[in-house]
């Protein structure tokens, strides 16, 4: 059931830069994107973290283009695709699907709540069908506090049963580690790909037989975290996974999207980075200065990013 | 502050048909938009309701095109217009504004949960500011049980404050009257109008300036909705609060869109009403039964529905 070149690692929901109108800067993110890239780690743009339900299907398909035609590597992109409307979800996954990319990371449709899972069934099962490619891989987006529709062991189950090839793993931001463990136990045996939502995870999943992670902080301390999954079975693992959490932790004191646009802004020297579109609101200057502050205290930097 | 001839009344969230193939069925849309109005009951298309956030923007411009482009009066019209995605809010309200639509009815974005008022205030405001039309009337959505994103005190006064023309007013949605009450009392007299999102509260709304109600059940119950409206003041008014809500307690009973639409195909005689997009599951045969017969029981029917 496993392909052999499944895409697996650290990925990170790639922040998407705008201009001072608020439009999608393409540049920047190809930067971004590349330099990401050039820290061992994969591509899951239009995530939470991306802002991605912020952008129109249009922009998305658009900055996918740009990505792809400016010679990134869409084998190791697996971008967002779901969407609360059906043809949305469709649109972008056979786009994606098209260009190559290795997968998709689904949403359910989250507007309605304590939705049945036959519903949420024929969301994906309507999607797969309309794609009508083999190639296509559908990764489930679990991340209950955000979207409040979850993705069950039950409606996994039945999609592994009715699309074995397209039901290929799904992203755990539950942030509850027993329900990770309980789809790599279940699952974990066909090839269905777990990848925890956090690096704070990553250890322990990789023990546990994850993809990965893919990860907001990914985004600023990529190859930390590439750096861990490569050589989890070392003898420093633990200690590595310690100083993830410590990184990560600063990150965690502010709201997470303009603190990651935050750290971008200074450590690139562009603070254009800061930019986030409503309904976020970008760090305030005093928050934005302690965030570095700590950061720096903690010996934190992002190497290479100054473009 | 108030314009001479504002939107008011009972207003209908219209539930959209679809084809076997789940696209949107613009004929008998019209056709039921139709029926409504002839019952005197204005057209809130694109609400919860109409399963709107399962709608393409695509989708929903061609429907309020075919609407429009039919004869049916835009000054009737109440379309929602809110999405995640600020493009896509910005292109529905200014198409809806362009065909003359009394107002819009704007959820806040609504995958980000625990966004500061700051944050919402500016996405209604770039809406607001991007449309750039004075005709512009924003009828703001509070739906806390779906959207998670509420509309508090705070945000009306400030927006008012910003744009005292095009803050028209709200649907509460949220089913505690205390909160409806809240906004009569702090913005009522600016004009500001108020509709109790169920004409479970359209006698107390009304003794209390409410501005009309928008329900889902003024899908199947319209005639009877837009008289207590009408009548508010007379001495049976209570006797019709009590019957209205007799017929709601029996919707109330079943998933609610699922339930108008199983309705609609009963009484109708068009079987295909009862289709539903994903994530929504229609009602199994045994359900739409026991929801007709209660209605039956009831001596509720349709009258004029049979197209």
């Amino acid at each position: 059931m496993t392909d052999t070149l499944r895409i697996s690692g650290a990925l990170s929901p790639v922040v998407t830069p705008f201009r001072a109108d608020l439009s999608p800067d393409a540049d920047r993110f190809v930067r971004q994107c590349r330099w990401l890239l050039s820290q061992d780690v994969g591509l899951a743009v239009f995530g939470t973290n991306s802002e991605a339900n912020s952008l129109s299907v249009d922009e998305k398909v658009e900055l996918l283009d740009r990505l792809v035609g400016s010679g990134l590597d869409p084998a190791r992109m697996m971008p967002g695709t779901g969407h609360c409307a059906l043809p949305d979800s469709v649109r972008l996954t056979a786009h994606a699907v098209k260009l190559g990319c290795a997968g998709v990371l689904m949403l359910p449709p989250f507007y309605y709540k304590g939705v049945p899972d036959e519903g949420l069934f024929r969301s994906f099962a309507e999607v797969i069908e309309r794609v009508g490619d083999a190639r296509l891989r559908v990764y489930l987006y679990h991340i209950p506090p955000v979207a409040q529709v979850p993705i069950t062991l039950g409606l996994v189950e039945r999609l592994l049963k009715a699309y074995p090839q397209q039901t290929a793993g799904m992203k755990d931001s539950g942030g509850d580690w027993r329900n990770t463990q309980a789809f790599l136990d279940a699952f974990g045996r066909d090839g269905f790909q777990v990848f925890p939502g956090a690096e704070t995870f990553l250890l322990q999943g990789m023990r546990h037989g994850a993809a990965g992670c893919i990860s907001a902080t990914a985004n600023v301390n990529p190859a930390a975290i590439a750096r861990l999954h490569a050589t989890w079975q070392g003898a420093d693992a633990d200690r590595q996974q310690a100083r993830l959490d410590e990184i990560r932790a600063i990150f965690a004191k502010f709201p997470m999207i303009p603190a990651l646009k935050a750290a971008i802004a200074h450590w690139s020297g562009d603070p254009g980075w800061a930019t986030v579109r409503p309904p976020l609101v970008a760090l305030a200057r005093e928050q934005a200065g302690a965030l570095v502050a700590q950061l720096e205290q903690a010996k934190f930097t992002m190497p290479g990013l100054r473009h």
